[in-house]
């Protein structure tokens, strides 16, 4: 059975929780403390040399280091239901947005966090390697962030699902993203009928509650 | 017969049009000149409101906005070769691969350029907003692609290729990210052999010469 290297309040490993919920995949779990920075020790490192969960640990030995990774490998391992599309439009439409929020909205809400927690000096970004904090990053991460929920809004106005007629990964990247927003105090469902309405759906699905 | 918005000069959609000749996918070409800002003008704005190349626009008039969304088109709509791996496990390595290259190679050569560029002032991020320059983004981000390059480095030795056995869409983000890395004066390819050999296979493909 797969082993899933996870920490459970970070949303990152919550991604991958989410796909291999909806997927169906059984798996083992352990925890590794990004609190105690147990993903820097040589325990974890041996497993994924990028220092970051989650990571998915296979039968054979092979391990998933991203979520890129473990996205790909569940949708062919696993292809019902289907997270990344059915047709090459739908394909190329779910991976589209998935990029865009990473790039857009996940990417800005970690560049404001990771410039401005204490607990986060000299590491503003995860992996092996150290960096100052550049506090006009933070500054630029929230205008940045704001300016992705008023496009998302508009996008999701009139939409069941942010790609394709169906539940997606773009959904799951999406709604970690915009939970993950409330730790910069941002509240991507205020004055957003469209999100909010959208949020509800997926509060209805059981995977959301991980 | 699809349109791709392209221009010649900029490393984005040179990634499309490499992935579009690997898939022997015929297509027209329109140049959208960044030289002038013609991507926030009304008409390429009517396309991609993203404000970015490449875009390609289907047969059927849909608009694939983002490399993700024509890499994944690409390799639904024409399956032969391959360019996202055969099995789960290759998919998980490409997808895996790609992403990390985009996020700690390509990125961080895009903060350099649009941190410290003359032509960039007040233009730090590509798209509709204008974001103000980082000179300590443009220097976080020259120290990550040195980091990332001894990591690939690492990588590369003893490898054909970047992931799996095959070429595949990492080799295609990794290679024109290596040869965008010379606009920020970084020779990828100095002291490190293993990149300097495949990047010597790349050179051999016909596509690379686009």
């Amino acid at each position: 059975m797969p082993t899933l290297y996870d920490f459970q309040r970070a949303p990152s490993p919550r991604r991958a929780r989410i796909v291999l919920a909806e997927k169906g995949i059984a798996h083992d779990t352990v925890q590794v403390d990004l609190g105690t920075q147990e993903q820097l020790g040589e325990v974890f490192r041996a497993i994924n040399p990028a220092c970051t969960v989650p990571a998915l640990v296979l039968d054979g030995g092979a391990v998933l280091t991203d979520n890129a990774g473990i996205a790909a490998w569940a949708e062919a391992h696993q292809p019902e239901p289907p997270l990344l599309g059915r047709t090459a439009l739908d394909k190329a439409e779910v991976a589209s947005w998935n990029s865009r929020i990473e790039g857009e909205c996940f990417m800005a809400i970690a560049e404001v966090l990771r410039n401005t927690a204490k607990g986060m000096v000299g590491r503003a970004l995860p992996g092996p390697n150290d960096y100052a904090q550049i506090p006009e990053l933070a500054e630029r991460g929230r205008a940045r962030l704001l300016h992705f929920l008023d496009r998302f809004e508009a996008h999701m106005t009139g939409r069941e699902w942010v790609a394709t007629g169906s539940f997606t990964l773009a959904d799951i990247t999406a709604g970690v993203a915009l939970d993950f927003a409330a730790w910069v105090k941002v509240d991507a469902n205020a004055g957003r009928p469209a999100i909010t309405a959208w949020r509800a759906r997926l509060a209805g699905r059981e995977s959301f509650s991980l």
